[in-house]
């Protein structure tokens, strides 16, 4: 597959868009007409750097409202198409983009643009080029591809071709069956882009959220593929723009669209990648020491359970859940997954450009390769337990090892900067191939919250991922650890004896449950008398509490679920956030 | 009028939004019910709360989904309104809002929905309670006003009433003819939230973008007035939640609540303010002094034209572009606009609770009285040329007084933060009666630029608001002035010689501007020598071109207008943006 990225897609101008895009490693680009009208450089100068940095211009775009043209202004058309032309035949293009009219005075006729393309294709074939028409998905009366198409076939020209796009396609409710029939030397170009799912204007949509394939919810996948079993054999070239990539550095940006070039090129079965875990499941939380952190942990009832053997490292233990105090290198929390291959996983992290974590190792240590998220989250990887590289085989194991009855790490949340989500999600899922549940807001007393939790599809492992958009926020980080009880109660109360702060719920939460589920007396009496919140979905229910914040930003959740209760609570967690933010 | 806002509108927890709204003198709130839910304060606390601070609890809202409930579910809804009613009992709050049903399951039956609503009714008539129902935008059957009053009507029960909400009622594209024939003793309830008009999903844009009256665009003063026309005669009270409200501080937000409604009581004719004035024109611009200030001005074609009788403020005048520079106190930038009367201006600030700025005025001098907008820019009014309070009587003329040919400052770009926004309209608007034109959005290298013009319906003014959201942004303030030239060719030419570095522009630039427009040879070439930006509308040119920056995130603009050109050069603003950047 030839990889492709459009300028439009990063921050910046032109001559540092090209040097990103290079320095990622994609075969060409589009040029986006805006970028090069707003240069410096000529477009022969652009060809020149271009070519200096192995970079093929692939497409010249985009060329509007050129078709479905009232006939008196079609003069009009033919001037500006000839001077375009011009640009890029200094520029060595050989195809550009023209998208349907958006016009309010575009004329409802399928001949009149087949014939006003023709005309086009004409010009264009006498310098070599190629024209691709492209549905816009808010066209005035051409906006999904089948209608294009009909176009292009009515046009009848060898350079008048159909150029393909994932996000105007998918976002009219088409898929890869609309190209059924349509042979691939008549497609002229492939653009590529996802988006999540929202519910708005289409144009909107398109400016602001258009994200990299798999940060999205759109069937990316089946687009392309269907593309490629046309027979079309051109570049598969990244049109993304979205308010998160227009404040982006451009090398962040190009380095992830490459990343999300070669997943989809897995995904499509282009590409054999080193396989991803087949699950995944929590295996510690490691904490930076600190003269607080031992107390804090024998109050929430875990002991010292080994030391590292080469490493000023303590592993304490609660039962199945594992905490390792990281006396050396002042760090942030981190999280350790059971995820075998563990040399599978760290190849995979490679191939994928997601950067590793500088870590001695000593000899005959477990391979505990650590990679860094976007946001900054560093992630060991652990074989399983009794593995060659289980990460318990480094610690001596000490006299005080584990008591107390905790089920494991239920889920970690971690807080992401609002212009970092995207690739942290694109992290999540490419490296670990976690499954994204739905966004979901809440209303903090100063901004918002937007939420969404991951899951593998085998294994325990739950993480949810937060953006605050609040000048409050904590930063971003591990923000909570939930640990899984088979008895909150019993674990309050410890907590409670041992003088851990909990966060208070106010009395008239309590009012409020009992408003909406209509709880037994005694349930009441209990969730109250141990400051519990509560929810429940179908026979399932949960019952949780949180510690007061720990450090800035930083709380602990026990839980119990019970009767397969799946969620995270979310109808209290504007409580929650009132209690924390007072 | 009766004057009330929700606490949803303020960001914060309960007790400080309470604290916020009597102070900015509100007559009663509504009581949100998941404020109360989180707040450590019993309804009977909140209710002694409320007493204290001069505040009625004019309603309890909402309890939701409690009509077109499956049969079999409705005890349930009876559990949870008997428990919402005790709650009532405590906080003393007689007015409850039930919103109309949007879940999946609702049953589509207005006489179903009716007759739960009357079981309801004679549950909330037991102690003295009433019942305003709302049509939710986006309810699942009910989701229009006219929909609403229909069930009330069948409800057929003196505690169940009409609650209008003007966001509802317009946002779904109705006016105030849809309350024809509804008894004014039969509206429970109206609350008030004004948006911007956007295409997108109606509960998207409830949830983000509502604002006060007179911040958006929707017609709130005739969903209002015709409320008001049937009798009704209970609390207009404010529900407005959105991205920035709850980033807010509550007190700000509280005053900019407080305000629109004076503003909205001035448009019903139910208060009479210190009228707006008739007609706004530039005067002067402002700026600090410093030693790069004169030979600056003096390349500019400006020269000292009059010296201040009391103060360290020299008046530069080229033709009838006028800035002062003050030597005095070190500010930013300001504005003086000619708004008569000066003096009545000044009290329709005061009346508005715009705050004026702090200046020491010598005796004999002008009125010349400065407010303070929400972002921080400086407002001086003048009086008309030779009036009393005429700004340039209070300097003494120089010899120097006057050359150059300039036509006067066209206008002047001011960039607002992001959640100053809505204030700033409300500012232009309310005091200074501008009217705003469409948002436009643009594309910078780094980020985005919203921006809407500003103009009165009388006068020359213009500004231009920008939000810049990138990281690069330049702050606030005046970032811009634009100087009206006869010949702005000879302008270029005449700040070429005096060495003012000009901002360059592209040739690629005028390559596109030949295919868009077809240009004589002879403009074009005129264009390109003179580095001019240019744009057409109709028989309208405008001619412009920018200087550098001269001082971080400052530049002047000189322009030329044509034929009656009326924008501001739009269609090349991502060439100037990309070379500001570079």
């Amino acid at each position: 597959m030839r990889r492709g990225i459009a300028t439009v897609s990063l921050s910046g101008v032109l001559a540092d868009k090209l040097d990103a895009i290079a320095a990622a490693g994609f075969d060409g680009v589009e040029v986006f007409d805006n970028d090069l009208v707003a240069s410096p450089l000529s477009p022969s100068e652009v060809a020149a750097r271009c070519a200096d940095l192995g970079l093929s211009i692939d497409l010249f775009q985009p060329v509007r409202d050129v078709e479905g043209v009232p006939p008196e202004r079609f003069d009009a058309v033919l001037h500006r198409f000839r001077a375009k032309l011009a640009v890029m035949a200094d520029l060595g293009a050989t195809t550009v983009l023209c998208c349907s009219n958006v016009g309010a005075d575009t004329v409802d006729d399928p001949d009149l643009s087949a014939a006003q393309l023709h005309a086009l294709g004409e010009l264009a074939a006498e310098q070599g080029v190629t024209i691709a028409y492209e549905a816009l998905a808010w066209g005035r009366h051409v906006s999904r591809v089948g209608q294009a198409w009909d176009v292009v076939r009515r046009a009848d020209h060898p350079a008048v071709t159909l150029a393909v796009d994932t996000f105007h396609l998918l976002s009219r409710g088409d898929d890869g069956s609309a190209l059924a029939g349509v042979p691939g030397d008549r497609i002229g170009f492939l653009q590529v882009a996802d988006a999540p799912l929202l519910d708005m204007d289409v144009l909107e949509w398109s400016r602001h959220f258009r994200c990299f394939p798999g940060e999205g919810t759109l069937d990316v996948v089946g687009v392309v593929a269907a593309t490629l079993a046309t027979g079309y054999h051109g570049p598969v070239s990244l049109e993304v723009f979205s308010d998160v990539v227009r404040e982006a550095d451009p090398a962040v940006t190009a380095r992830d669209a490459m990343r999300s070039l070669v997943f989809l090129e897995e995904q499509l079965g282009a590409t054999a990648l080193p396989p991803a875990p087949d699950a995944v499941d929590p295996a510690f939380l490691e904490v930076p020491g600190s003269p607080a952190v031992p107390p804090l942990l024998t109050a929430l009832g875990f002991a010292p359970a080994g030391q590292h053997r080469s490493k000023p490292v303590t592993w304490w233990r609660n039962g199945e859940a594992h905490v390792v105090v990281n006396d050396g290198a002042a760090t942030d929390p981190a999280l350790g997954v059971v995820a075998a291959p563990v040399s599978g996983v760290a190849e995979r992290a490679k191939a994928l450009l997601w950067p590793a974590v500088d870590r001695t190792r000593g000899s005959g240590e477990a391979l505990l390769p650590g990679i860094t998220s976007p946001s900054g989250l560093h992630v060991f990887v652990s074989d399983r337990p009794g593995g060659a590289d289980d990460w318990r085989g480094d610690f001596e194991a000490t006299d005080g090892a584990g008591h107390g009855d905790l089920l494991g790490i239920d889920h970690v949340v971690v807080a992401v900067p609002d212009l970092r989500l995207n690739e942290e999600v694109s992290f999540l899922r490419t490296l670990l191939a976690l499954d994204a549940g739905a966004a979901e807001e809440f209303m903090e007393p100063h901004g918002r919250l937007r939420s969404r939790a991951f899951r593998p599809a085998l294994g325990s492992l739950r993480m949810v991922v937060n953006v605050e958009e609040s000048e409050r926020a904590a930063g971003s980080g591990i923000t909570q650890v939930a640990l899984a009880s088979p008895d909150v109660r019993a674990t309050v109360r410890a907590l409670r004896a041992a003088g851990v702060p909990l966060m208070p719920v106010p009395a008239n939460y309590y009012v409020d449950l009992d408003a909406r589920f209509a709880l037994p007396p005694d349930l009441l009496a209990d969730l109250r008398e141990h400051g519990l919140l509560y929810d429940r979905a179908g026979d399932g229910e949960l019952l949780h509490a949180f510690t007061a914040p720990l450090a800035p930003g930083f709380h602990v959740e026990v839980l119990e679920r019970r009767g397969g209760y799946d969620g995270y609570g979310s109808a209290g967690t504007h409580v929650r956030l009132a209690a924390q933010r007072r």
